[in-house]
């Protein structure tokens, strides 16, 4: 056993086959992966990694299977599960994850050929583990699989207090402690006990206002866009594959950058906080509906007609087109009465946060500043923004941001 | 100046008007006060008083003056108001100011009275400042009144993040720097500066949180209903005064009730946190519209009532009817696209947590443990609950709460 | 089982004995006692009880035996008395004790019969516990007792950690975690594994800061000199019986003094903060050693002494001989290189900060503030005090502390 | 104007030369330097960077100038110095320093050279600032530089808050609002105000405790020098030049190091926290003086010396000989009685603190886990160290420690 001091869960006890597993490269790499990107460049406090949450994570499945009551080779599949959740993980963002999905094939391939090749997988097989079956509980799937990756999962617990505790956002504070202690299973699905709407609305509170503040803060957007971008360019040039790219950690990627003519530019933005800033930012009515389902294909073709109409190289022009805003923990489970309900069903606050989460979506176009007015109406034009009334909001289209760049919100 | 340390704000320092109103009997009696009353027979660590709060009020309105650029008579007028707001509580809770109200007139009548004379009027007309203006600000009235009361009030910002210090609950942890400083006059209204809707909800989010979870808990409101009994009888059996009552602080009004015969009972059950039991727990659907509306006048009635109809005396029955729920915070202003909103007009959370509200409004009837049972039945006759489908919910009526009666939520 | 939140140690379950006897009257008793007594009148957040403080004690007595495993019925005793350790504690301070004390017997055999009789008695006995047993362990026998109370107790981590977290002074803050998880028996003495020199060192250290900042404070001091003098006069007038006096909680002592014309002055002073200053504030080597020895008899006449001297009633003077500094950890055992040593030969911090414990020992003799001059020169007469040099320090005698009064240092 | 969110500080404001200097390469680099380098081997959460340390610098400098009554150019002076004051840091720690200054020559002159050039020149001098006075404060130099870089400053002050915030140890948790309000100038030194004994000592002791437990952990160390050695490598063989290396972030480094053949292997074994063991770990006295006062020279010769009589390759030793324990604190002023004094003089701590330091004081030699026992006795003869008695503690030479590795203290 080794005991390893957190600062959010303060003693986390590693034993078992976890411990083995902390000594692998893949989980040693988590080290060099921030948990939030590019956010510490608004919350300058932000440099926590994948690894410490993936100990946290561990630590609250940990609790959460000693309150369960589940023991023996289930519990050391799920703790393996819980450590390993985020293995998987490239550098830096989702927004890069897309890139290389783009590029190879599904996700969740990858993870089941991570757990069981390498260091990883002999450990996994040294300790009678299947590693097909831990990374299935990775991907949320069996009534277990809920603890690791569900509407009520660890995951989510600790990144909520640990994101707040770094940033300083006290947004994040649930109460992970009692969400653990409510948790139960009722005909295979998990669940909170009865008296708890409340304790489910506080983690759905909790991202609702961590999203706009922290994760979805546009600074953090536009340096993420930038990376998402740079990361393309080394694909399309094969100056790195998909494989290589998955496995960087964020330095690393930084390095690419840097290193590669095409993109030396891009780094230097990126290292000296010389950023692009919004041209647009648009919001989900503005924007027609085939912008807002584009793909990660997509989004290059519209980066060179904007490029295009603006006379512009496409180096030049970013476009940033966020998911449909989705709430699954609108999902979660929680008895009421006696019978389980869906919390979307019980809670007034789940239509709401909806309704709000799509009005905080922002399409955004970035460019250089001295770019921006140009970018900003050839991007109207291009993409076919309606601007009808007070639709591009926050920033006139072309008129670089007023709002402090500095400023967490 | 002197100089007080605070476990919420750190250092406070109490200078000018505030330094010599420190030491007035009226705010010295704070510290006597406790500013959750019997929340501390659910969280034990609740034990904070109106005196610390007072200074957390008192620094958070210098800050802000600072951050507005108020100062001279102004300012000195309102930091002398937001130490003060409190000086007019009488013991224990709102629940025990309705029983004084009841008995006497207005709240703020008396307000006015007590900063014009004794100590307090003293000091202030030492410092040049009238009374009567100080109790104009603490009644929220005029530009500046607004800042000590009003939806935006620095009042609110303090009890909530000091009483989530120290009942450990994590949900009133706002961001009120950040609101401070977002803080603005537009035409002589209080507003958030542009980019703060979810400042503004934030807040609104941490009431609607701490709302259910820590004021509204079932057991401080049962023990609470037993204070406002036993004061009510106090005064009726002219065992003590309407203004004698208003300046007891809690342990006087404890010790009244014990020294008394008609209440030692009451006294020695809340005591020992011997309380009653829910005997109903009814949903705002399942009570009639004039139970609703009952003032504390009636509620003697419906107590009368109900005891009658179980054959019991009127002591073995509790009737607590909250008011109906509010959300002063849905009228707060924030700048957005340079127009003055109302957050209840910018906000889908704000009807979305008036649902809420509704939801979570209970009628609540008490008796001791082994009468429950009996009183249940018979308030649902008196008081003519509609028991059609679930409506009395949580527990059934005349059965004792199932839930942990320690426990907090 | 109950589940109490506390804010500071989170969620806090009570299982077995100890949930009944949390409804005792003598455990819910300690509600009304507050854990640092006068100190709120100098921190004032400083508002926690010693109800708070017992469920902490239970909750990290019950960490320590599962890391200890110890089980069964040993452990059932320890967890008793963990939970009872303070329902022998009078109202206030240890100052009250003393008065107690000298009026009757000892405080251990006080503990047994309280242990023995009443509700904790029958509660205990019906979990086949003897409360015999129990009470040797709130007194540190045998080899479980030195969790309760020895060097490397429960009760001391529990209280500082808590006392810095509710007056907002730092130093405090040890890591308990890791001193129960460092905790192991070695032939019968509860010693610090291999390699927590430094970890025994920070619970010397945190109560050699905590001390001069919080306990004693001369604020927090002269208050409770004060409180002393009142029982004193209650008890030597006959208002109340020693046994009556020791089964108050902290308000009913107020009453009692407010109550009885002997000590009401005394009364108002505290209840508005108008305490007695300093005219003395002498060192340890200014004052004789029958002074610096004087037990509660002695400064009685000690103080008709000073009184006669400046030619005023005894009512105006206070004398405050604190015990002279001890430090227990100093006898707290580690082991290093394989043996177990006491702290005190390993560490050099030991005699230092019995050094440093001597430089901050005072003797105070408090009076109303127009008095103090007169009394101060009384005092060096009447006590013989030593003035050559600088040995009468931060405050010459005769002269009102100039330190502010409200501070916390 | 700027404000940023800080997770120790909450809100910083950044105003005038600091917000343009913000803005600078020289300050973004510090995004990329780590303030505790390898320590987040051990307390996984300890990733703040230098960046977030500058700024809370320049904040507590600003609330001292308030406090100070300091402004105009004087103030301006300041801040630029604060935000600057580890511009110089090298990549990783003060031993990678070490190594750069044997190839060139003086910090010092380099720190002029920095500020004097570049951006941060051009900033200084458009706001009228004098780069080398600035450079001037950075050393502490002058009456003001002590705010900056002497006993009493708040750099010390930060980093204690914010070590202990980022590695969940709660030593350094210092109460600095009291000590910069307790700050001020007596004929041109900075001291802290009477009455603060206790507070100088609580700076001392804070540092006391943190050195052990995260500064010098034995696993940080063992990192520490395996980088230090691998920044040596590069160096002669003319990979890297003093001034690139200079300019590095932690990370470039680690980069260096890993595509350059001579320094692979100890590249992935700090990436992968495969990291040599102690082969010895003398304490002070069992090490000759001239080995105790080898500089960075030296430690080669010492390296190739035991490898020789291990029959090794010099790569397979490290030594790591710390500085002789020092303790600027002691000199820190504070005033007692009037006068200004040393807090060596006054407070009985600083020579037991000496003394715990030299008891703490480790000589390492460190090798791959399979030769410590080979290299541990070679050491042993090749420095001539003392072996009698105990003197080679915690580890017997020769034998990989037994401490687990993970834990932090």
């Amino acid at each position: 056993m080794v005991t390893i001091k957190d600062s959010v869960h303060d003693h986390i006890e590693v034993r078992g086959v976890a411990a083995a597993l902390l000594e692998t490269d893949s989980v040693q790499r988590l080290r060099h992966i921030t948990q939030l990107g590019t956010v510490h460049l608004v919350y300058p406090s932000a440099n926590h990694t994948r690894f410490e949450h993936s100990l946290g994570v561990y630590h609250l499945a940990n609790t959460a299977l000693d309150h369960l009551g589940i023991d023996g080779v289930q519990a050391e599949r799920l703790r393996a599960a819980a450590l390993l959740h985020d293995v998987g993980h490239g550098p830096y963002s989702h927004n890069v994850e897309g890139v290389i999905h783009r590029h190879t094939g599904k996700y969740h391939d990858d993870v089941h050929e991570l757990l069981a090749t390498g260091e990883v997988g002999n450990v996994l097989r040294e300790s009678d583990l299947d590693p097909e079956r831990i990374a299935d509980l990775v991907a949320g799937n069996g009534q277990y699989g809920q603890l690791v990756s569900g509407e009520l999962d660890v995951d989510r617990m600790d990144y909520l207090v640990r994101d707040a505790h770094h940033t300083g956002v006290p947004y994040g504070t649930i109460d992970f402690e009692r969400l653990i202690r409510e948790l139960t299973f009722v005909d295979g699905e998990l669940v909170l006990a009865e008296g708890n709407v409340q304790t489910a609305e506080s983690l759905l509170l909790a991202r609702a206002l961590m999203n706009p503040t922290v994760y979805q803060h546009h600074v953090a957007r536009i340096a993420k866009a930038m990376l998402r971008r740079g990361a393309e360019r080394l694909l399309n040039r094969a100056e790195t594959t998909p494989a290589e790219l998955r496995r960087m950690d964020d330095h690393d990627l930084l390095v690419a950058l840097r290193t590669t003519p095409a993109t030396a530019e891009l780094a230097r933005r990126l290292r000296t906080r010389d950023l692009y800033k919004r041209a647009v930012w648009a919001e989900l009515d503005a924007v027609p509906e085939d912008v807002v389902d584009a793909g990660y294909d997509t989004v290059s073709e519209l980066e060179s007609a904007v490029a295009d109409r603006a006379g512009l190289s496409s180096e030049a022009v970013v476009v940033d087109v966020p998911d449909r805003p989705s709430m699954t923990e609108s999902t979660s489970r929680v008895m009421v009465s006696g019978e389980m309900r869906r919390l979307g069903k019980q809670s007034p606050l789940v239509s709401a946060l909806r309704t709000a989460g799509k009005q905080q979506w922002r399409l955004g176009v970035y460019a250089p500043s001295h770019d921006t007015d140009r970018v900003g109406r050839a991007a109207v034009d291009a993409l076919g923004l309606n601007l009808d009334g007070a639709l591009v909001s926050d920033v006139r289209p072309g008129v670089t941001a007023t709002l402090d760049e500095f400023t967490g919100p």
